[in-house]
């Protein structure tokens, strides 16, 4: 099947974890977003402006579904270079812009849709990257790590609507970090740059996707680096929702939580 | 009638401000919390320890009024020292504590008034620390600082039943910085180290009490630091929410907002 799969690769480790499970699919890159592109595999390289040349290539490639890797910032495009079907799309996009990411993103799969494209999740392709409810490595949480997990999850919840915040840090009972724009690992820094007199105990981080986001292109992600930040966060462990966040490199991550002793949990 | 009014002084320039304006009211101090006592000012060294001792000095000096001022962390309390008193609300604070800041200050303020004293709000006092509604400080905010600032108290909103997040940065439509333990100005400085391809346009900082906060005596400020940190973070202006934040020392305010460029209304 995968020979009828492309991989539109964004930034990051998971264009690469999908080549590796998948060395047969087309591997599409984008002008302005720095990927490698996996030594032997096909490749078309695409731009943003010339939408309608991608479309052509992914349908005269058999390619039937996609999917969406990785982290895109969003790109400088040039609309003297857009062709005739991004000059239609581009009013369509402009205005799903002005509403947030996520209402983007929609538009953008809508887009792939309309071509014909199946939209697949990495999940659907490498399900290894999922944890099941009640999988758990490493150490047992304490009773004060439940609760701060579940205020974690109560902020989010309150949030997600306002399409902000996927990750949060309690530790105590007191909220130390809240995502923003700047993701994850750069709230985990602010924190580990916390006074100790401010902090009781270690802490947790919980990460999970918004309310209604699409998790066939838009998923959150952890790895050995999330584990290693959170460490330096002096945090205790990390509590994942089971199934809607992805951890890359399992076996890398697990070494991390070994190194580190901390422990990680999917709810 | 200052001179039946007790300054409780924690942290920070509101008590200093308080001091100056009601010369002959009752400057109360606690162990373990850094002031400094104006010169001149009656003058009582209380302990959380020993709350049978303040409430005696308190009535002996005939205060019927407490304003409480500046900042308090949670000081670290010794139970081999608690006098009567203190070990008869010992229970009812701890659990309070469990509950949250907010709820550990509404107890505080229970066991004042149940010993008789008003609680008065610093603004009562000194009526200059607050703006008015439509007051406003520079230059106009553009259409787009008008939307961030609405979707900014829509976030503040979101949270405020948690008991989290007096203050938040947007920017172009992008949270840049959500407010957590640590304070505005550390939220500030987190925004300014924003890699600057993640942002688009200025921005500005928004900030409001929680839902249901007790404005007697606990009041989110700001400052002329305040106004220099959010330029330094890159923003254009500061929006507070007019008769429940107060501005500190409006002169050297006013004068930072002229240095820096930055407006300042208050909602």
């Amino acid at each position: 099947m995968s020979k009828h799969l492309a991989i539109l690769a964004g930034s990051g480790d998971l264009p690469q974890i999908l080549a590796a499970h998948c060395p047969d699919a087309l591997f599409v890159s984008f002008a302005g977003v720095p990927v490698t592109v996996p030594q032997g595999q096909a490749h078309f390289a695409a731009s943003f402006e010339q939408i309608g040349a991608l479309f052509e290539a992914l349908k005269s490639a058999g390619i039937t579904d996609l999917v969406f890797a990785g982290a895109m910032q969003r790109p400088a495009l040039n609309p003297a270079k857009f062709d005739a079907q991004m000059l239609g799309l581009a009013p369509r996009l402009l205005a799903a812009m002005g509403q947030g990411d996520d209402a983007l993103l929609r538009e953008v799969a809508a887009v792939f849709e309309e071509q014909g494209f199946a939209l697949k999740a990495a999940h659907a392709v490498v399900p290894a990257l999922l944890m099941q409810s009640g999988e758990h490595i490493g150490p047992d949480p304490t009773a004060q790590e439940e609760r701060d997990c579940a205020k974690g999850l109560e902020i989010l919840a309150a949030l997600s609507p306002l399409d902000v915040g996927q990750a949060v840090v309690l530790s105590g009972g007191q909220v130390l970090g809240i995502e923003t724009l700047q993701g994850t690992d750069s709230m985990l820094a602010y924190v580990a740059d916390t006074p100790p007199q401010l902090r009781r105990g270690k802490g947790v981080l919980i990460k999970a996707p918004k309310q209604g986001q699409d998790l066939r292109f838009d998923v959150p992600s952890i790895g050995a680096d999330t584990i290693h930040a959170a460490a330096r966060a002096g945090l205790a462990g990390v509590y994942i929702r089971a199934g809607s966040v992805n951890v890359l490199h399992r076996d890398a991550a697990e070494q991390a939580l070994q190194e580190t002793g901390l422990f990680l949990r999917a709810l």
